[in-house]
This record gives C-alpha cells, structure tokens and sequence, in this order.
C-alpha cells in the first residue's frame, strides 16, 4: 500500500509495448520520440514487434539540466517493466539458461540518422553468453553476438574505441590465415573476448561490468549523453532542431537477424522513396544484425526483384529467396500505409523465420517522390488535397527545378554508382569534409568523394554541391543524408578507389587529383570527367497538380525578382504573377552604358550629368519594354538606382582613361574623383534614393525610360501596362516626398496626349529607421517592398560581404541560430517588419506589403511573412515554387 | 447692431496697444510674437510706447496656408485699430496736413534679428509729406523721410533693388559735389524722389502706389511673406525654429530719431551682455532712424560713460550729452528688470527730446554673462535659484571652456577692434561665407574677414572659428549673431581693409592672402598674425556657483569619454563624476603596440597570438592604473576593443615589413593576409565582441590587465578600483553571454588570494538588434551604454565617413531638421533607445543605463535622455559642464 502510494506521486517515465498493447501510441511523438511512439502505435495494432518500454525525452532534459541523474521512482519504473518483457519472451534478465538480451536505442521526436549511440544485446555477460549459446543451439554465434557487445559497449559507454577491437580481430584473424568472420568459430571468439577484456582493463582502467544492470544503466546514460556529442548538435543546427526536445531511450527485447542463414535484417519504404511509385522497395541482408545495412559496410540485397532490375543488382531479391516473407512484409506495408496515411520506413529482423517490425515512420523521400506519393493518395483516398500540398517540403522542390544533365552532351563517364540522390552538379573534387568547406567558403563549388561517409563528415556534405561514395547502399549515410539535404549523390560506385593520403582517386585505371572537376548526375549514378552541360528540368504534372491545390490555398501572392526577359520568361513558367523586383543597376553596368554612368557621376555640372544620362536613355527604354512585353500586363514593381555611387567609379587607369576621353575631362581630373568619391563603407554611403536627390537627373531619366515604354507596349498590345515605380533606402518621409513629386513632373510631362500608363509609387523598407517611421513614409507610399538583406545587414550591424570572417564561427557554436541572410531573423528584423506593418497600414489601409529581398524564396521566411499578414513576397525565379508551396503551408498551419 | 454681431463672429486677429492700455501682454508671445507682446506689456506699464497694433501669428499661417489671402473681417479689425492710433496722436491716415505715419514691423515668437522685412514712414505720399514739413517745420527731414519710405517700399514691396537708389542718390551728390546726406536739401530730396519714382514704374512696371492704405496692405504682405524667404528659412533651420510659427506683424505709429540734434536712437541692454556687469549699456545715434544702429553703417556712440572708456570711443556718450534723457532710460531700466525679472535689449527712439521705447525683449548674452547676471539677479532676489540654472543655456558653455590666447605668448597684433564675441581662435582667412563653408567641410579651421555682414552670411558664419568685421557695433549683425552662435568675434576693426575682388585683405601696411593665419581674440579685440598659443580657461565663481546649483537639481549622472591621463583630470576639473567610456583602441595603436597587435592579427595559431598580446599587457595594465590612480575609486567603464581589424592592418610595404619581421613571417603571407583580411564595409564588418568571440585571447589580455592594474592601485590606495567592463557590438545575448564567461574565468585567475577589484560586465546598446532584444541581453548585462553614434549609423543606414556627400544636401533642404550625428534622432533612433530602456529595466529592474556616444554633450540629446530615465550621460571633457547644466534643465522642466 505504501508502495502505491509512493508510486502515484511520481509521473509517469516509462511506457511499455509489446503482446498486442501499449502504454503510448503515435500522438506521442514529443514524450516518446518517433521510434517509441511508432513501436507503441504497431504493438498496439498488432504487428510483430520485439517487447519493451520506452523512457522518456522529460528524462534526458532531467539528465541534462540535473548532471546525470536521474527522477525519482525512474528505476522502479524500469524494473517493472524489464519485468514485463520477461513475462512476455519468457525469459530473465541475468539468467545464466534463458536470459533476457535487451537493446538500448535513442529515439528523438525526429530522425537524427546516426547521430546518437545505440547499444546491443545487453545483457551479455560470461555466464549468460552460455546459456545463449545453448539455447541458440549456435556457441559461434552467441559469442559472436558477446564480443559484438563488448565492442559496442566498450565504445558508447566505456570510451574505447572501435579501433583498439578490430586490430584485435585483425591480428587473430592473420594468425589463423582468416579471412572472413564467419570463418571465426566460438573457441576464437572466447579468445577475442579475453584479449577485448585485456584491452578495456588497459585503456579505460577498469572492467567491463559483469552485471547486466550495470550494463542497462549505463547504457541509458550513454545514449541520454549521446544527444549533447558534437555531432548530433551540429546536425541539430543544421536541421534547425531545438537542443531541448531530448531523446528517449527505448530498451526492447533483441531479435537477431544474425542467427544464420534464415534469418535477415533489412530496411524497407512502403513506397519508393527515389520515385515515388508505389510498391514495397528496400534492402535487406542475409544473417546480419540491423546496423549493418544502415552503416553501409556489406552492399545489400534487393528486396523486390523489381529492385533488383533496377539497381542492377546480381544478388537474390528477398522475394526470390523467403517469399513467405517478403509476403508477410507487403501484407504489413499496406496496413502501416492505411493506418498512417503515409509512406513508411520501417526496419525488420526476421529471426529464423519470424519476422518482426522494429521500427515505423514517415520515409524521407525525394521531391519527385514526395509528389508522386501525395498525387497518388489523394486518388487512392488516403489523404486530402490540403494534406498533400502539406506532405511535400517547399525547399525541396529545389531538387526538381535545378538543371539536369544534358541528354545529348557529350559525356565520359567514369564510373556508375547507385542514383542515391538526385540531380546533376559539377565541381572539384576534394577528400574531406573540410576542405569541401574550405572550398565552399572560398565560393567554389566542391563534389565530396569518399569511399563511404559517417556523421563526422555532415558539415562537408551541407558544403558540398554532390557526393560521391564508393561502398554504400540506396539507405546508406550517404544516401539518406544527400537526399535529406537536397544534394546530388552517387553512392557505392565500386570502381572508384580514393587514396586519402595521396589525396587521389583512381577511377577505371584514370587518376584524379584533388581539385579536378567532375560531373555527378545523382538522378543516373554517373560520374562524368569534366563539366558536362546541363539542361532545365522539365516539371511532372504531379507538380502542376499540386502546385494547382498550392495556389487556391495560399493567402500570398508571389512575385520574381527578374531583371532581364529570360528570368522573367523562366517565373511565368514557374507561377510567378508578376515581377515584385527589378532592378535597374545590371541596366546601367553594361558595355557603353557603364562609360555613359561614369561620365554622369563625374560630370561637373547638371548640363552635362543630362547629357551622360540621354545616352542611357533609350537603351533603358527597351530594356524595360521588352520586360512589359513578357509580362503581358501583370504588376512589375521597379526600383529605381540603388547601388552606392562608389560601386560604379572606374577602378583601372584603362577604365579611367575610357571615361576621361568620352566626358572630355582630364585625367587627373577623373583620378582625383575617383578619390574623392570612394567610400570607406559604401553599404551605409551615397547610394539609393539619396543618389535621386543628390542627381535628380537619374531618376527623372529612369522615370521617363519606365513610362515612355509604359507607353509603346500600352500602344502595342493594346493593354495598360501596370508598374510600381519603387524607390530604394528611404529613411525619412522627406525623401520619398521629394523622389515622388520628381516621378509626378516626368510623369506629366510623358504622358500627354491621353496615354495611360498605371504607375504608382511606394519604397523599399530596408532601414530600421525606415520600419520605424513606416507610419510616416507610407503617407507617400503606395506598398511597401521590404529589402530585407539591407534590413538585415543594418539590424546586425553586418556586411553580408565581410561577415565570412566570424559568421561560420557563429553558427557552428550556435551564437545564432541560423544565418540571418538565409532564414529571417524574426527576433530582430521580424519585429521591425512587423511593426511597419502595422504603423504603414494605420497610416494607409489598403497599403500593400511585400518582401523582396532573398528571404521571399526562403520556406521558413514565406510562412514568417504569412503570419505578419504580408500580401507578397518576391523571389528568384528558381524559388517561386518553393514560394507558392510554402504560402500554402501558410495558410493551411494557420487555418488549422 | 448687425455689426456687432458680425463682428462676434470673427476670431481677434488684430490687438491694440497704447496711452497706458493694451488688449495683449507678455504671456501672449506665441500670438504676438515677442515684439508685440513686449509692446504690449510695455503700454499696459505705462512706459512710453507709441500706440500701435499687432496682427497676430495666426494671421501669418493663413496667410501662407492660404496663399497671400487673409482671413476674413481682418480688414475690419485693422480699420478700427488705425482709428484708435489716430485718436491718441491726434493725426489721421492720409491727411494732408497731420498725417498719421506708421512703422510695420515683423516680430516672430522669438528673436530673428534682420531676417524679415520692415517698411518705415508708411503713410507719406506726394500730399502728405506736405503736411509732414509744415508739422515738423523741418520741410528737409520730410522729403528725407519720404525718399526713405520710397526707397525701402520699393525694395521690400515692389522687389527693385536699393542699389538702383543708392546709384541715382549717388549721381544726384557727385553733380552737386555733395559728400554727406546731410549736406542734400528739401529740394534735392524732391528731386530724387522723382527719379526715385521713374525709376520705380520702370524697374517694376507700375507707380509708387499714393494711397496710403494700399501703402500699409501691400507692407503687411511683404512682412508675412518675408517668413518664407530663403535666409530666414536658413536661419529657423540653423535654430531649429518650426516654420509653422509664424510672425506677427507690428503696426505703430512713426517716432523720428532723426528729427535733428534733440533726436536719437539707440539700443540698450539692461546689464553689459558681455561682461554681466549690473549698468545699463548700449549705443546710440544721434539724429539717425532705429535701422541705422543695426545696421552698423555709422559706428555708433556709447550710453554710458564707462562704456566709453571700455570701448576706448571719442565720441561724446549719451549719458553727458543727454543727461535727462540718460536718467529717464535707466529708471525705466529698473522698470523692466524688476518687472520681467530679466536682463532686457530694448529699442528706444527719442525724438526732439522726447523719450520713447519701440522694443523689449530678453537680451543675448555671453556665457559668462549669463552665468554672472544669473547669479547676482539671485542675490538681488529678482529670481530663484532654479530659474537661475534656466537662465543659462548649456550650450552656450562652450564659450567658457575653451582656451584663450595665452597672455605670455608672443604675438604680432595687426589690428584692434571691438571685443564682440568672446574666445579665441586661429584659422585661415576667408572673405566670403561661402569659402568658409567649404573650408570647414574639408575640415579646415575659417576666420571670416568682412567690411560688415548681413544675413546672407550666416552659413558662414556658422561654419566659420572666427568672425573679423571692420565696422560695426557692438550690437552689429555680426557682433549680435556671434554671441548667439559662440563664435569668437571681433567687430568694427576699422584699419582692416578688404579687398573683395583681389581676395586680399590689408592691415596695417601688410597685405594678407585668402588662406593665411590669423589667430583672433574676441575677448580682447586683437587680430594677431599667424597661430598664437592658447591656455585653459579659468572658471569664474559664477560658474561653480551655479553649476553646484544645476548639480543638486539633476537627476542623469555626468561621467566622461577618457582614455588619457589628461583627459580624466580635465574631466574631473569640470565635474565627472567618472568614466563611462574608456576606449582601449588608442591602447594599441602606439608606437610598438601597433606592431604587437598587427603580429597578433596575423598570427597562423593561439599561441603565436598569445604570445603578441603578451608584449601589449604590460603597457595596457600600466594605462589603466593610471586612469584607476587619477579616478580613486570613482567607478570606470572601460570598452574591450571595439574596432574592426581592418583598421589595425599594416598599410605600407614598409609597415608590412616591420611586422613580417617582428612576427617571422614571411612578406608574401603578410601581403595574402592584408588583402585577405581588408573589409568592404569595416563598419559592418569583423569588430567589437565579434572580435573577442572569434580572437578570445584578446579580451582575455584586456581583462587581465583591467583587473591586474585594479589589484595594483587596491594595494596602492587602499580603495576599492570600481571597473564596468563593457562589451562593444554585442547584437545577440549569446555574443556578451560567451565574453562574460571569458571575462568571469581570467577574473577568477586574478583575484586569488582575497583580492578585490569590484567588476562588473555590460554592454553597449549600438545595434537596432540589440536595443530590440534588450531584454534577454539584459540577462547577461549589469548595465547598458548607449553607444548612439554607431546606433545612429545603422538605424539610419549612414556612414559618418561617407555622409558628407549628401548629408550637407539633405540639411539645407530641411529633409532631416538637424544633423543626427549632432542631436540625436528622436524618432529613430530614440524609440530605439526607448524601446531597449523598457525591456533592459523589465529583466533587470535596476539595471544602470547610460549613453556614451558624441550625443551625450549635446544639450538637447541629454534632456531626451532624461526623458527617457537613463541613468547617466558620458561625453567628452569639455562636454561634461554642458551635460551636467542640460541634465539640470530636464530634471526643471520636467518638474514643472
Ligand atoms: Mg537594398
Ligand atoms: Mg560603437
């Protein structure tokens, strides 16, 4: 009675599963992780999974808030249920005739593949190996599976590394002229494991315990300490998972799939995760434990023998060699995708002819496959529509809209691997992770070959444009990694051979050198000498369906920033509605019109900056008329002259000699301006609308360029053209008063005669003053357009061009928790939009907002500017997808 | 009856004053105006005020808002107010034979001194100027006064310019051999008078109008249009005037200065407006109009006797050669200071012997003037001890503070004139305003050389170190807009010769170029020869007296910018109470700390890095302990290295060599890392705790020698060193949390054995970020500084370095009201500042918030910081006695 009690004050920690039942179930991911709910979920629902309980993630934050140890009542919680596994498997945990083997795995709310430690066949001790070994009736595999847990244990929990057992192994092997494990009988097994006790003794001063408590314990702390390693911070950073979710540890009895000849471990999607098509797909090896066909060290073997066709593989399909199971395997496939409404990735052991379900969740998959998965479920009626848009991540259409290699091109392959992840990419190739960085850093473009990668190398592969392996399967580190990432990968292409310490790689008899460029195509498995050219990719009408049900959703419009008639021509294909950016400096930098800019800046007086500008003129003209013409009357937003004055002076005495012979002036003259006019931080200088004032001319010659040609496509397509006129680093109403009222007189002058051109005028809030005051400025703005790279260079007090010094140190030691240039700092700049938001639409209702700077095609900003009840947002033409999609993720969180 | 009703329907645009009575009085400024409300209280006291009328400010705005039309039943109010001028004096608007003349004056809500237009003798036509003669029996005086009245109508009214007059005045006295206008008769008046008017119809296109009504609407416009013309514009910019005050405009009945011998006018101030001195002082004109003594044309005679023997004068003053009137003027002296409880500027015209007062206002002082009258009017108990400290304006400190001509120098005086405007300073001269503006903007020091000047000057005058006039009074133009300005003046220096066409000037026989060195001593008249030595002010007992008396009533402490042992006790001379900004920057870049820290910037490893600090700790420990021995014990805010590392690299082959062999380097790896390491945007760029987080062994270095030369003067002194270590550039609470680890681990290896230094850590508030996330920065910080420059720089997205290209421009044409480098940006970067207060404060209730950047000497930022409950101020040296009078002004106002 005290007992019950006690045991009502204490929260619940661990939940059990297995028989048919279970504590938890898939709702709850946060308390258990994705592995422990999903085990829950399947023994609830009856599927063969191995008994066992799951501790929570509220114990690991314990752990870590309170050093290592641990709730009250925890360890009761865990004898309960280590008893309830014994009721169930028959056996005790400790007995030396039929002892309980447990494995101890992490599980966090979201998949961190491989980032945290994993312990098996605990339990194991020198009287409990025998009592295996009888009741296996297979003494070479009891000890086999014995020193197996040494090394495991000796290495998550005691510190020693793998190394130190496998030159033990090594030696052993050489003395006996062994060559494969399997040729190891249980006698040298024993052997090996006096020789692994020695070793422990000697390198971590004390025992391997004895005790399988002792073992459990320690185990459980192991992989609590496992979520604060290097390693799975950084992939935590880089997957934008925060530290304070935890993992849970889940203990279950073993199943082994090392048990000969009948037994099998393997990894299956219940759909294809590279295409999407639907039917069972995966790998699986013959009498080997589950972590071996993760760590990629045997190739595996198809589980289909469509598979099998497919990878070109000579090896049996699971289907040709255990059909009942492979039967058995489908027959659950189709329950978990009813139950889930989802493609699963599931691993399982079959233990002489028992299969048992280890573990279930969402399979990653690629864009192409996500949107195959979420069109087809609609048909088959699993999911809804607004289920689909939500099932396909906006950044990864990334992968469907970047180029592929170019069909007809002319290509030297040097080696096949598998198609692990696709798209096409060149560059040099490097041996490291770091240097991929280091190369990454300097702005070249790296292909990370190795002969197969570990989670040590995550930062190299993020830096990577592709990745090559040359061991591996479809669901090795590698492959998972790369497509989770987006990046291009070939994996197990066997004929390459890298040399690390010659930093070379021989590929069918040839040499690389580090530094030589290659072309990957992750969609083939190819890897090409050389760069080979790449064409644009043609979108499946998955993606137009689901871009369709994108589109009713979304609340957001989403505009391109496009300055020239291809990136203009590339949006409309890709959705956009209009132009929300373009920008008129690349009009000025060209050919003769840079000289013509030039002559204007250094122009002594006002006569002669007009006489530079008339030249610039009618080339402006065009180029904006043509850009109307393409956009057949959709809004296209124009920002006048933005770029620092410093920005356009000559540099070379060539390019001054240029400028001084067409403005007539001398060339001391042109030097001595140039001096003078140089900026110490052209970032914060004479640039913008501070240029308009200063030189009134540039942008009454910019505003007549824009309108006369308003005017020829008026004219020529019989359609009004709509443009916003946009006037860049606005801080004080003032400005935008004086710009507005000079476009107003151009205006009126160029538009005589009846000739109707809709313009209206409205700034870019790229200054914190400018958020500030929005209540004031938008008294002379139509919309609003925030730059949110200056936004955000001014917010931080950051040059997006020097920031390489300190940034990547920044946020590899988590100082920040993403690049404010690549995410929206919502913290910082996101207040200051929000409050421009608010104060710009007091002022001025209908204001319309937008975002123009990089964060318009950034999926986390896209939702960011939904929430502030933006009406746009522009983005490059190759994010507008990724825009669309993520607006209606948007409106669809939002709705819910 | 039916006008009456009409009439209760309109608002009171006109108010009368006059025979002892007026509608207005001296509260009613903003109506008035100061000239009218002055008048008005004057008649209501019974002084001797000729009657007149004043048509409010409101009036103006109308006028303005509405395009030159008045509001309606104005015309009714002004009839009714001429009828009442024309019952005291007997005399009527128009009539022939005794005609009422009047004087219409501006007069705004305060003083622009001949900034806007007045028109004198209003009223005299072909007829009336009849009536003038026989009533005057002075038929010479009348034709006089009524070419005067042409001449300055057509100017103001009509827009022909004086000089075609002063050409046909000129041409009439060469024919006739005439040198003086005294020397003109009735009949020559006559006859210029004709010419006047030929020359009118042909210049304007139409008569000088007869009708004296039309005389006095047509001048009421011009006075209310002379508020919006360009130098009075200038002028409110300069004095941060709004322009949607107004003036009034002053309509009064004529009194003549210039009636003969028994005629006068003057200007007089209560007490010397120089010295403070309790006497009436002023200067007078005999048989001269009101404008003549500003004007500076004749130079003046004094009032008193004392002041002609302090102005070395050999002209008779007023006090011998009018006795009566000398009497009468001073009792009404003691009148208006006891009344106004103020030192008064009064205008006074005495005609044919009779005594009247057209002006009182507040005079302008000098600095010591005001710190002298202020005191003594406390002892006299005309006021209290607060309105003393809010008699003298903190700016107007500077005066006091800076050096003045060492009196042991050696020194070649060129010439003597006036004492108008105290200081001393040295410069190049310049004889336009133009020339002294550009001067000043390349950053050198102007002296402007003029025979007189005019408001057209002003911007060079502003811009100007020193002013040079060779006639004119004390009460000059110059003399006047010095003193308000600060700027060192000597007036009327009468053996000065300018030669404008051939940019020299002559003196004395020596001829001096545009460009020269003269060094000017406005406290001694004295124009010297090239630069003379300057000492340190002497503060009189005024000054501590009421600065003890600002000192009780501030609630903002006053601490210093100091870095140098001279500054810290320069500081303490003028009342910091410590230091709030200690840069260290300075610290490493002498002589071979510059090296060291350039081997440490280039330095491949930690330990090659630790080894260069280690030569830079000594010198640095030594610094602070002396700044700690001078400061005992009063707290010292000490910033850890702020600047980019782009400013500490070697720039020359030279200085690359010198580090490339103090470092053992190689040149070439030097060279790389220079080029690598130079930033495009320094400001933006790697600096401040970026610094420190990525290089932490220099703050490590700093704070050991922060808390090492504690230790030392601890031991020395037996008192506690007081250090605030302040982490610059902090935008995100990680940055200042991984610094104050640093700074708290080297504290912990440097207090050992029961050392006590008290330290504590906070940061600078200068990035739009930080002031945002106050909050959670406050977490980590004991104390905020605003560091308003940088914060200035990123809110507005403006370089310091780079703004001049534009920022000239952008103040002229009033877009921002003042430079925001100069008073700090209250809608900008002030809600900033605001913002980071609340949320700083809601963390940590009694976290101590300061400001240290330029704005925290400037008057008006300090008063906004009181506002905003800082805790503290910081501002350089010179600086600390404005803050502390500034800071006493906010804690009055803010009392009342
Ligand atoms: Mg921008
Ligand atoms: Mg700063």
């Amino acid at each position: 009675k005290a007992d019950i009690l006690s045991k009502q004050k204490h929260a619940k920690y661990v939940y059990t599963f297995g028989n048919g039942k279970a504590d938890g179930d898939r709702s709850m991911k946060i308390l258990l992780g994705g592995k422990g709910a999903g085990l829950a979920e399947m023994s609830a629902l009856g599927l063969p999974v191995p008994p066992g309980f799951t501790i929570t993630t509220q114990v690991c934050t314990w752990f870590t808030n309170n050093v290592g140890e641990y709730p009250p009542n925890l360890d009761v919680q865990v004898t309960e249920s280590i008893a309830a596994i014994e009721k169930i498997t028959a056996t005790r945990f400790g007995d030396p005739l039929r002892p309980l083997l447990l494995s101890v795995r992490s599980g966090s709310r979201v998949s961190m593949p491989g980032m945290m430690d994993t312990v098996l066949n605990l339990g194991l001790n020198d009287r409990t190996v025998q009592g295996l070994a009888s009741d296996s009736e297979d003494p070479r595999f009891a000890y086999d599976s014995y020193r197996r847990f040494i090394q495991m244990f000796a290495d998550v929990v005691m510190g020693v590394p793998h190394h130190h057992f496998e030159h033990i192994l090594d030696q052993h092997k050489r003395a006996r002229s062994f060559h494969l494990d399997t040729d190891l009988s249980a006698q040298d097994w024993q052997q090996i494991i006096s020789q692994y006790k020695i070793k422990i003794h000697s390198e971590a001063g004390h025992d391997f315990p004895q005790d399988p408590r002792t073992q459990l314990w320690h185990s459980i702390a192991a992989v609590f300490r496992s979520w604060s390693n290097a390693r799975a911070v950084t992939y935590r950073k880089l997957q934008n998972i925060p530290n304070d979710w935890g993992t849970a540890v889940n203990v279950q009895a073993m199943v082994f799939g090392n048990m000969g000849e009948s037994s099998a471990t393997g990894v299956a999607f219940t759909r294809n995760p590279a295409t999407g098509d639907n039917a069972l797909y995966g790998e699986y090896l013959v009498n080997a434990q589950g972590e071996d066909v993760v760590a990629g060290i045997r190739t595996p073997q198809q589980i289909t023998i469509a598979g099998k066709v497919a990878n070109r593989s000579n090896l049996p399909a699971m289907e040709e060699v255990m059909p009942s199971m492979f039967h058995e395997l489908n027959a659950i496939r189709h329950t978990l995708e009813e139950h889930y409404s989802d493609m699963q990735d599931i691993e399982f052991t079959i233990q002489r002819g028992k299969l048992y379900i280890l573990q279930t969740r969402a399979g990653k998959r690629t864009a192409r496959a996500a949107l195959k998965i979420a069109c087809e479920m609609v048909e088959e009626g699993l999911i809804t529509e607004d289920e689909a848009v939500m099932r396909v991540d906006p950044s990864s259409l990334n992968q469907l809209l970047h180029p592929r290699i170019d069909p007809t091109a002319e290509r030297q392959v040097l080696a096949e691997g598998l198609a692990a992840s696709p798209g096409a990419a060149s560059g040099h190739i490097v041996f490291s992770a770091d240097e991929a960085e280091r190369l990454a850093q300097s702005g070249e473009k790296a292909i990370l070959c190795r002969t197969e990668t570990s989670p040590e190398d995550i930062h190299g592969m993020n830096a990577a444009v592709g990745i090559v392996t040359s061991r591996g399967g479809m669901t090795s580190h590698a492959a998972v990694v790369a497509r989770g990432m987006g990046r291009a990968c070939v994996a197990g292409a066997s004929n390459v051979n890298i040399d690390y310490n010659a930093n070379i790689m021989e590929v069918g008899g040839k040499i690389l050198q580090e530094g030589d460029i290659v072309t990957i195509d992750g969609g083939s498995g190819e890897v090409m000498l050389g760069e080979v050219p790449t064409i644009e990719p043609e979108l499946s009408g998955d993606f137009s369906r689901l871009m369709g049900w994108a589109d009713k959703r979304r609340k957001l419009g989403v505009l391109v920033n496009a300055d020239t008639p291809e990136d203009c021509r590339k949006a409309l294909e890709f959705g956009a509605e209009g132009i929300g950016l373009c920008r008129t400096e690349h009009m000025f930098f060209e050919g003769v019109r840079i000289v013509a800019m030039r002559e204007m800046i250094l122009a002594t007086n006002v006569a002669e900056r007009r006489k530079a500008l008339r030249k610039v003129l009618p080339m402006q003209r065009d180029d904006f008329a043509e850009i109307f013409r393409i956009m057949k009357g959709r809004p296209v937003t124009i920002r006048l002259l933005d770029p620092p004055l410093h920005e356009f002076l000559p540099h070379t005495e060539a390019e001054m000699h240029v400028v001084s012979a067409a403005a007539g002036l001398s060339l001391d003259y042109v030097r001595e301006q140039v001096i003078r006019l140089r900026e110490t931080n052209p970032m914060l200088g004479h640039r913008g609308c501070r240029v308009g004032i200063t030189y009134p001319e540039v942008y009454e010659m910019q505003t007549r360029a824009i309108l006369e040609a308003g005017v020829i496509i008026g004219r020529e397509t019989g359609v009004n053209v709509e443009v916003e006129i946009m006037v860049p680093f606005v801080g004080v109403e003032a400005e935008l008063k004086i710009v507005k009222e000079c476009i107003d007189k151009v205006a009126k002058e160029v538009l005589v005669n009846g000739e109707k051109v809709h313009y209206v005028v409205g700034t870019m809030i790229e200054l914190p003053r400018a958020a500030l005051n929005a209540g004031k400025i938008a008294k002379q703005a139509h919309f609003f357009s925030f730059g949110t790279n200056d936004l955000t260079q001014m917010t931080f007090g950051l040059s997006r061009d020097d920031a390489g010094s300190f940034l990547p140190t920044y946020e590899k030691r988590g100082i920040i928790e993403a690049d404010p240039f690549v995410h929206l700092d919502e913290e910082g700049v996101g207040e200051l939009m929000q409050l421009a938001v608010e104060r710009g639409r007091k002022t001025r209702a209908d204001l319309k907002v937008c975002v123009c700077g990089e964060h318009g095609g950034d999926a986390k900003s896209v939702i960011f500017c939904h929430k502030l009840g933006l009406d746009c947002v522009s983005c490059s033409p190759y994010r507008v997808p990724i825009a669309r999609l993520a607006a209606a993720h948007a409106a669809l969180s939002s709705g819910l």
